[in-house]
C-alpha cells in the first residue's frame, strides 16, 4: 500500500481539509500502516487500532500544537504521530535512534507531555490549560484517557481539582471496555451501565449538531436548551461519577464515527464548565485477529500479518515467578497475589485462573495495591504484589508508611527491574534499587537465574519480613554455579581485582570470568548487607561494582560508604547509570552503551577484547 | 473533673453497657479530657472534638479488636484511645515515651493500622476484611475516613476495588465539611449537595430503626423494602459518586447522635454489598473557640482553655517561604503556588488571599499536584509546590516521570524536612534527601537560615531547572556568616578534622566550632555536587558527615562514593539516621539521640563536653 492520502498529511491542519470519503480512506491507510509497522517492529497494536477515528476527530476539532492533546497511556499515540509530521519516520518507531512508541516532548511540538505511566494526562493537561488562561495564550488542552487509566487515583485527584472550576477544559474518555486485559472494578461496571443508556444522548447529539450549524447563535442556543434540560432532574439525563465530579457528561458516542465525535468535541469547547466526552471504541478494530483477542495484541513482538501473532509460551523470569506462586499456593492457603492490571505481563494469569479467591486485580492502582497487601499481611495472609519496577514508583510512600512502619510483611515481586528495552525511558526499571533501599525494615534480593528466583520467592513466603525480589524482563543468562541460598558468594579467580555485581549482570560477569579469571563477588541479598561482606571485599586492591540501576542511591554507593568507613583504601569504581534517562534501544545495546556488559567487565580486568 | 464514667471504661465492651444518659455524660467527659490534655501537650483538637459521638457509636456497633476500626487521618483517634484502655496514659500523648497522637499497631491491639498519611484507610481495612474472610476469622473491618482524606486518589482506588465485590465491608465518611482548612474540589461540592438532601434518608433511617427492632426478620425486611425502593430510579434516592463506585450509600446522619449512627452501622453490616455511611460532624464541637474557628484548632500547641489558643504570627521557615513567594509574585506574574490542603502549614495563606488566580489548593492530592505543576511549567509558568517532606513521598513517581523526563522546571518547596518532633514516625521528613537525589535533572538545596531560604527561592524562580528547596519545621538556628550564594563554603578552623553538613545542622556545627575551632564544609546545593567539592574535602585526614536524613541514599553516602573513587584514604564517618523510624519526641531530643547535635559534633572533634 502506498498511502496516497496519509503520505500527504504534513501537519494536522491537512486533516481538516479532507472530505468524508477521504477521511474514511485515511483511516484505512492509517490502520494498514500501523499493522504493517508493528508487525515488523513490534509495539502496541490493539489500542492504536481502536483509536484511529478518535485521533482523526481530535485533530479536526482541535488545532495541535496550539491545542495540546495528551494521550493516556501514551502508547495509543501512533495515529497521532502519523498525522503530526512523523509519517516518514514511522518505520523507525521503537528502534534505537528512531521515534518513540510514546509521546515525547523532545520529539515533536505536537507531543506536549510524556505519558508512559498511566493516569497522569488530566493533571498535565489541566496544568497546561490553566497556564494558557493565566498567560492569555490561545488554545486549549485535552486529555484523552482510557477507561483503564481512569482507574488510577491520580486521574480522580485531577478530576476533583478541575471539576470544581469554571472552564471549558475537556477530558475525553476512550472507553474500549478494557485496560490491558479486561477492565476490573466498580468504575468498569458503572461505565457498562452508561454505555447501555445512550438514547438521550443520541437525540441530544443529533439535535445539538443541528443547532451548532446555525451561525453565531447556535452555540449559545445549544447551551441554553441543554442546560435547562439537565436541570430537570431525574428525567432522562443520568447522574454518574463524572457529573458528580463537576464535569458536564457528554456521550456515549461511537468512537469510530469521526463526524459525530468532531461535533461533540466542538460542543464541549463551547461550554463554560469542564466536559467529559465518553467515546466508545473497539480495541483492535480493523484487524480481525486483534479485534477478537485484543489482550493478545496489546503489546506484541514482530509477527506475520496473514497468520497473526504467535502466542508464545516462552519461559522467562515472569513465567517462573507465576509458576512458583501457583506451586506455593497449592499447599499454603495464605498465599495471595495482587496485580495492578498487569496479570499477563507479570506472569500471574495462571494463578488468577486457578486461585480466583486469592487473586486480586485492583486496576491501575499501585498505591492501593501496596496498602491492601499490607492489610492482608497484617491479618496473617502472605500477599505477593507482582508489579513492574517503574510502576512501583507510585507505591513508594505506601511501602514506607503502610508496610514498613508496622513491619507488615508485604512481598514485592519487582518485575522489569533494570533495562527494559524498546519501551524507553518511562519504563526502565532503574530506580527501584535506590528507592527500595531507603526503606527501613526491607530486604532486597536480585536473583540472577530462574533457580535463584524460585528459591527467593519460596523464601519470601516463609519469612515474616518485608521482601522485594527484583528480576529483569526476559530470559535468564547462563551463569556459573553459585550458592543461591547464601546472602552472597565469592567466585574466586586468579587476579587481584574484584567485580561485585548482582541480578542479570552476574551472567555477564561469568562470561567475563571465562576470559579473564577475575574474582566475582555476587550479591544475592543486595540490601542491607552484612559486615562480613565488607570483610570479603576488603581483601581486594581494586573493586569494580557493576549494577543495572541509577548510581545515586544504588548498592554500589551504599557499599562504597561502608568500605570507606571501614578504612578501605584500594581502588573503587562504580559502573551504573548516572543521572540520566535511558532511551529506547535493545537491552543489550543499552547495557553496552552504559558499560554494563561482559565486554566492559573484561575491560576493567585489564584485558583487551 | 474526675471522669466518673470514662475512668471506668477499661475496654470498648464497657461502652456497650451504658444507657443513654450515661452515654451523654461519657461524651462530655471525653470532651473535657481531650481539651484539658491538648491544652497541656498540644495536639489535634478540632477534629477530635468533632468525632467523639462517632467513635462512641462505632465502639457500640462493633467489637474492637475483633472488628478492626481504622481512623483516617489517624489524628482523629483520641476518643478511640480513651475507650480502648488508654485513659490512664492519655496525659502522656505526644510526649517522648508516651502514647502516640496517631494509631499505632505496636501500642495497642485496638490500633490495627498506622494512618499518619491521609487516604490509606480503605485500602488497609479492605485488606484486613478480605484476610478475615479468606481465613475464616470472625469480625469485620471499618474505615473511618474524613471528607478531606476522601480527596486523595488512593481512597478512590480502594473504593473502585472494594465496590466491585459482594461483601458487607463498611466505609464511614466523617464529613466535617473541611479537611484541615476549608475543603476544596468537586467532591466537596458534591458532598454539600448530599448533605442538603437528607429527607428521604431521615425517613428511611427512622423506619429502618423500627424494622430492625423486629427480632429475626427485621433485618431482612429492611433489606427487601429499601432495595426495591432504591431500584425505583430517579424518585427520591439520589445517585452519587459512592453509589457509582458500587457502594450502598447510607445517610447523611447526624454525627452527634450516637443512637442514630449505631443503628445505621448495624444496618450496613447486614447488607451483602459494601456500604458507605455518610456522617455529618461539626469540627471543634463542644469547645466554642474551636467550633467557631476550627482551622485554628486543627493542630495546636499548649494553650489556656479559658482564653483559647493564641494565634501566633511567629516567623519560621514556612512563613519566610510564604512571604518570599508573595514578594516574587508582585513583580513576576508567572509565579504560581500549589498546595495539597496545607496552605496554613506551609505558610502560603497570604499568597492564597493575595494571588487567588495563581494559587491552587488541589486537595490531599500530592500526585496530581506534582504533575499539574509540571503542566504549568511546561507552558511557561513558574509553579512552586509547597509540601511537607513526608507527604511528598506520594509524588515520587510524578517527580521522575512527569517533571524530570521532560525537564519541566517544577519548584518543590519541601517543608518539614528532617526531624519534625511530636507527630512522630509518619511525619518525619527523613526520606526526601534520599528519594529526591535519585531523580535525574533535579537540583537540591537545603538552606540553613531565612536569608539563605529567601535567596534560594528567588534563585529557583529564575532558573529553568527542576529545584527542590528543603527546610526544617520551626525557626532558624544562629549561624556564622557564610557565602549563601555559592554552592558550598568552607569555614576554616585550626584542626585537621572536617565536619560536612547542611541545612539546620549547620547551626549546630557553628556552635561546635565556637568550642573546638573545627573546620566546617557547608553544602548549600546538596546534590548533585561538583568535583571541586571533593577536592576541598580531600585535604582533610578525618571527615565527619552529619545529616538529618536516612543514611541509605543520603548525601553522605553519595559523597563517600565520590571520595573513595577519587582515591581518598582518610577517615570517614557518617552520622545520620540508619534503617529505623524516629518516634515522637522533641526535635532537640531526637537530634541528640541520633548524635546529630552540637554536642556530638564537639565529641568527634576530640573534645569532651
Amino acid at each position: 500500500m502506498d498511502y496516497p492520502i496519509l503520505s500527504n498529511i504534513k501537519s494536522p491542519e491537512d486533516v481538516k481539509n479532507l472530505n468524508d470519503a477521504e477521511i474514511k480512506s485515511l483511516c484505512t491507510e492509517i490502520r494498514d500502516c500501523i499493522i504493517t509497522t508493528v508487525s515488523k517492529n513490534g509495539g502496541h497494536l490493539a489500542s492504536n487500532l481502536g483509536s484511529v477515528e478518535l485521533t482523526v476527530a481530535l485533530h479536526r476539532a482541535f488545532s495541535s500544537p496550539e491545542d495540546a492533546i495528551i494521550f493516556d497511556v501514551g502508547h495509543q499515540c501512533y495515529t497521532h504521530k502519523l498525522l503530526t509530521g512523523r509519517f516518514e519516520k514511522f518505520s523507525t518507531i521503537r528502534t534505537e535512534g528512531g521515534i518513540s512508541g510514546f509521546m515525547r516532548p523532545d520529539e515533536s511540538e505536537h507531543d506536549p507531555f510524556i505519558t508512559g505511566h498511566s493516569s497522569n494526562s488530566i493533571s498535565a493537561a489541566y496544568g497546561i490549560y490553566k497556564a494558557k488562561r493565566l498567560s492569555g495564550e490561545k488554545g486549549t488542552a485535552v486529555a484523552v484517557i482510557g477507561d483503564g487509566a481512569m482507574t488510577g487515583g491520580m486521574a480522580y485527584e485531577a478530576l476533583n481539582n478541575a471539576g470544581s472550576k469554571r472552564s471549558n477544559f475537556i477530558v475525553v474518555l476512550n472507553d474500549n471496555k478494557m485496560s490491558i486485559s479486561r477492565n476490573v472494578g466498580a468504575l468498569a461496571r458503572s461505565l457498562t451501565k452508561m454505555r447501555n443508556k445512550p438514547k438521550y444522548h443520541h437525540f441530544k447529539f443529533a439535535f445539538g449538531r443541528f443547532l451548532l450549524k446555525i451561525p453565531f447563535i447556535g452555540n449559545k442556543m445549544y447551551n441554553l436548551i441543554f442546560k435547562i434540560k439537565e436541570n430537570i432532574k431525574g428525567i432522562v439525563y443520568k447522574r454518574n461519577i463524572f457529573s458528580a465530579m463537576g464535569f458536564n457528561y457528554l456521550g456515549p458516542v461511537d468512537g469510530h464515527d469521526v463526524a459525530a465525535m468532531e461535533s461533540l468535541f466542538k460542543i464541549a469547547e463551547g461550554y463554560t464548565r469542564p466536559s467529559l466526552v465518553h467515546v466508545i471504541t473497539t480495541k483492535g478494530k480493523g484487524y480481525s485477529y486483534a479485534e477478537s483477542s485484543p489482550k493478545n495484541y496489546h503489546g506484541v513482538s514482530s509477527f506475520d500479518i496473514g497468520e497473526g501473532a504467535a502466542q508464545t509460551n516462552a519461559v522467562n523470569f515472569s513465567s517462573v515467578a507465576g509458576d512458583t506462586l501457583c506451586e506455593l499456593a497449592k499447599t499454603d492457603d495464605k498465599i495471595c497475589v495482587i496485580t495492578a492490571a498487569m496479570a499477563e505481563g507479570t506472569g500471574v494469569s495462571n494463578f488468577a485462573e486457578t486461585y480466583k479467591n486469592r487473586f486480586f486485580d485492583v486496576g491501575i492502582a499501585e498505591q492501593h495495591a501496596v496498602t491492601f497487601a499490607a492489610g492482608l499481611a497484617k491479618s496473617g495472609m502472605k500477599p505477593f504484589f507482582a508489579v513492574y519496577s517503574s510502576f512501583l514508583q507510585r507505591g513508594y510512600d505506601q511501602i514506607i508508611h503502610d508496610a514498613a512502619t508496622g513491619n507488615f510483611p508485604v512481598r514485592l515481586l519487582v518485575d522489569r527491574a533494570g533495562i527494559v528495552g524498546e519501551d524507553g525511558e518511562t519504563h526502565q526499571g532503574l530506580f527501584d534499587v535506590s528507592y527500595l533501599s531507603s526503606v527501613p525494615n526491607i530486604n532486597i534480593y536480585s536473583p540472577s537465574n530462574y533457580k535463584e528466583l524460585r528459591y527467593r520467592i519460596m523464601y519470601s513466603a516463609e519469612t515474616d519480613k518485608i521482601t522485594a525480589v527484583r528480576y529483569p524482563r526476559g530470559a535468564e543468562k547462563e551463569c556459573d554455579e553459585f550458592d543461591y541460598k547464601a546472602d552472597f558468594c565469592l567466585l574466586k579467580g586468579s587476579s587481584d581485582k574484584l567485580i561485585i555485581t548482582y541480578g542479570r549482570l552476574f551472567g555477564d560477569a561469568c562470561e567475563a570470568k571465562r576470559i579473564t579469571d577475575i574474582n566475582i563477588l555476587k550479591l544475592n541479598k543486595i540490601y542491607p548487607f552484612s559486615e562480613k561482606l565488607i570483610d570479603v571485599a576488603k581483601d581486594f586492591k581494586e573493586i569494580h561494582f557493576f549494577e543495572e540501576s541509577v548510581k545515586s542511591g544504588g548498592i554500589a554507593e551504599h557499599f562504597a560508604a561502608e568500605l570507606l568507613q571501614s578504612g578501605y583504601s584500594g581502588k573503587y569504581n562504580i559502573h551504573a547509570v548516572d543521572n540520566c534517562f535511558v532511551k529506547a534501544a535493545k537491552v543489550s545495546s543499552s547495557l553496552k552503551k552504559f558499560g554494563l556488559d561482559s565486554e566492559a567487565m573484561v575491560g576493567v580486568a585489564g584485558f583487551e577484547t
